[in-house]
């Protein structure tokens, strides 16, 4: 174990970075912060982690998420699907003896190629802590929504569906955007676009937003519920349909969670929570242990 | 009659217009320019047709399409489909004794809207001039395309899909961008696009645009036309579900009706180019004697 039970792990995202100082397994300390990758200079990154350092510790640090992109500090490449712990701490960019970074994790079935960087380190480490069983369906919602199944405790094979992006361009630019300005629950609106979403195609579906609109067929109120029901009972339709589980365990923040936990039940599976901090934190705890 | 067998049809989009003088039925004079109806000021349509007519001559004028809307000079309302030529005609909105505005088409099945506002006129000139049968399966496709179902030379039903909007947004806005330059022809990659968009939902289908460029698994060149095929290939995929003719009639360019003719036959079913002018022409035409 070159790290040792005692290290700095950080979820170091595109837009925002979690720091945690673990021992043993538990977290002693943490900061949450904006400083993602995209506002760190390209050569800044040892004085970031001899900050980090000087604030929680001089410590062995292991760093997961686009950190390991090529837009981050070192291109921590992809280790290929079905993969386990074991291939992910050998595929470990060293950047010296006691800093490393987790390497995404790329699938191609079919032609079709995937890839994740960060989520893997969450996967991990539900099965790891018990959160979810080694052979499990998971969904970790967001702007890129990843559906991973795990097969004996190994990610077997993922998809992402752009869904969350999707729904916010709609809403930035799109002639839907006037709208899209209410709050989005998982209330009436919302399911009758979950069902709305499994008989028609997506682009027909949204443009019924304009048109339900002009015709007064739904209030504009209940609008951006009803479109993000489209756009996530599309996404949990298509996946559901790919990945047969009945139980689905999902990731995710509390709003975002609800909504993806509706359109679950909507489709007759059972939606079960998992605790998305405690899941990156078994994770990292566990790669740290086998380095 | 009242308008004549002589008047000034006046094809009124948002972004362009054309103008044409119809005598008999053949276009005598013509005008395209860029005054669609977000360059027109509020209060300056008089003054817009009083040029039309010192320019073409002084003649009745008919017009279609987004002029008649809430943005336009007057909202010529929506007509409720099944409706004929007859019903378009009560529903013209007279401006005065020999100007006039055709209304739009709405339509509610299974309580889904739509509305369509100038693509009506192009449906039944199709079939009033013998370019498709009286009961046909026709598109128009675009940045928001219509699919029309013509029944006894009615419009029975249609809906109304995104799909160029989406691929604006995708173009312009999303993490897909910079990979979306490319040339958009009918070729190998859009033939992908347009198989792959009948195995997975859209957003994921989506997302592997971006893995096949990450993982090298498709030149960043071919990116644009296997986008758009993903887009037209849903868009196409979920329209021949709902509608069951085995030949589609395509009032399109011809860049993006080669698209939509190759998507179709990929799909199994004939594609048949209408000329889509003629088809207005013939609309408005058909609609100008039965005043």
């Amino acid at each position: 174990m070159r790290l040792g039970a005692r290290f700095l792990a950080v979820d170091w995202g595109t837009t925002n970075r979690r720091i945690y100082r673990i021992e043993d397994g538990i977290i002693a300390d943490r900061l949450h912060d904006a400083r993602g990758v995209k506002a760190i200079a390209a050569g800044s990154y040892p004085a970031e982690v001899t900050a980090m350092r000087a604030r929680f510790g001089d410590l062995p640090v292991l760093m997961a998420g686009m950190v390991g992109s090529s837009i981050g500090w070192r291109d921590a490449g992809y280790v290929a699907a079905p993969v386990g712990l074991e291939a992910i701490v050998a595929g470990l960019a060293w950047i010296d003896a006691r800093t490393a970074i987790v390497p995404g994790v790329s699938v191609v079935v079919d032609g079709r190629g995937d890839v994740m960087r960060g989520e893997e380190v969450q996967l991990f480490g539900a099965v790891t802590a018990g959160l979810a069983p080694p052979d499990a369906l998971l969904v970790q919602p967001g702007t890129h929504c990843k559906w991973a199944e795990m097969a004996a405790g190994r990610i077997a094979r993922f998809t992402t569906a752009m869904t969350g992006e999707l729904f916010a361009l709609l809403r930035g630019q799109s002639i839907l955007a006037a709208q899209l300005g209410g709050a989005v629950t998982a209330g009436p609106a919302f399911l009758d676009g979950v069902a709305a979403a499994r008989d028609q195609g997506l682009a027909a579906a949204l443009f019924g937003v304009r048109a339900a609109g002009l015709l007064g067929l739904r209030d504009d109120t209940e609008a951006a519920a009803y479109t993000s029901g489209l756009l996530i009972g599309a996404d949990v339709d298509a996946a559901l349909r790919s990945f047969a589980h009945s139980e689905v365990h999902l990731l995710a923040d509390p709003a975002l969670g609800a909504l993806y936990a509706a359109a679950i039940e909507a489709h007759g599976r059972t939606a079960r929570r998992v605790d998305s901090e405690a899941a990156f934190i078994a994770g990292i705890t566990a790669i740290g242990a086998l380095t």
